[in-house]
């Protein structure tokens, strides 16, 4: 926590820019999603469970797996974006290696190639322990002007 | 309506059996979603925006596309496995082509390879319109016992 | 034949800059393929099976499948491109879905999303006859400027 | 090299399996790829640049960089796999993130998650440095029995 409260300290401004985006993601709210960290080429955004969020058997659906996923592959690609620029999703992949009968996910995206164009991102799901890894994303991200 | 009508009248068995599992799917009523179509290897899930559903810019976000994708296409996967079976997500991949910024988005899935333990389904999200491809998904479904 | 005289005969420009290009990829030569139509975002390229293509039961390796239809979808983008630009892959998948036990492999791919920077493209890949799909790829293309 | 070599006296069967199937593989030999490393879970094939292995740039293509790295990620797979198994690629994605401007490039394939039917591997590809990062794969292959 301490670790948690200097980071935000030192760099307050970067996760303030990608709040203000998250905020505007009426999907993050719906998905009881949180944006947990930013740092540099690194985003986490974690779900907390409800029965709105269940596949047939009761489980997490692969689809918020996805979008909280998604979402911090993007949110990643932004921090190490220029000013005045946006992300959008080009394409992602998802391997979905564990049943999420859990009650919180966490996905982590980390930057793996930054280009003046194109971001490609990667993130893991894990469960609430952080022991099963329950999804693995792949994620090309295409920086594009902000426009209002 | 007469055609639809009638094709429920051919196979209410096929539609009830994957309306039951969708009905347990706590994520398809939070995403407004609902199961247009079901035909053997075929089916159809659209959803209504809402600001719920929304990513930065006010429009659907990806992680929706992606979530009424992927079960169109596990449902597709599901209407022609054979009795007591159900189906998981293994993985899937999406290209997202053009903004969402319609009022409503219809998935439409189709088996291409079934197989006994894996089958692997197409799906195309398209606008309100039908005109415009929003998005493109491939995935690949098994094919596993239903366990209560 | 006739049909492909003709074609050849009103599109002459249009495959002469697609083969001078594949004439340069040496992967092209080694893989025993050969580009057998270009038509405005569509190309098709086969390979003819040698040992020196196999996997370990002797059939075509899955990396050749790979490669003709990646550049199947590389030349379907070119085809649609501006003048004076190059295409370069920026990602595919690919489904595996029958083993190649055939003599020929045929790709063909279609330009599904023609972007200013973001081709998309779509390629199956069959056997001899055209009756097994034995695998269908997505694939990302990115127009950039030639560069000498 | 000590360690290489302790590592061959600890663990030859290992290799020597995978490097029988490997030797199967015709395609291997003429993309000059050499088997480097086994270990379980872990498999490295490189590739040594020649014209023949060229796109239009003269940089290795996309294709030989898909097969050395689906290869490694299937011979990964098999030295996880119980006896008498084989292993088939399902599917896998590949990103290119950089030219493969390089006289030779390295896939190191990783098991991130291996089950009774499916087995999901990562792959990396550098360049001879080992550097630069030119490409990242998920493939998913399943376990099969080896039928003579």
């Amino acid at each position: 926590m301490l670790i948690f409260a200097s980071y935000k300290l030192l760099m307050p401004y970067l996760y303030d820019k990608v709040q203000s985006n998250f905020a505007r993601q009426g999907l993050m709210k719906t998905l009881h999603a949180s944006l947990d960290k930013v740092e540099p080429g690194m985003v986490e955004i974690s779900s907390t469970f409800e029965e709105s969020l269940s596949q047939q058997h009761g489980y997490f659906h692969a689809g918020v797996i996805a979008s909280i996923a998604d979402s911090a592959c993007g949110y990643a690609a932004l921090s190490v974006a220029p000013e005045g620029k946006d992300v959008l999703s080009v394409e992602f992949k998802i391997n979905l290696m564990k049943p999420a009968n859990t009650n919180k996910i966490v996905a982590t995206a980390r930057v793996i190639q930054a280009g003046k164009t194109l971001t490609i991102c990667e993130a893991t799901v894990h469960d609430a322990s952080g022991q099963k890894l329950i999804a693995k994303m792949t994620a090309t991200m295409m920086i594009v002007d902000i426009h209002e």
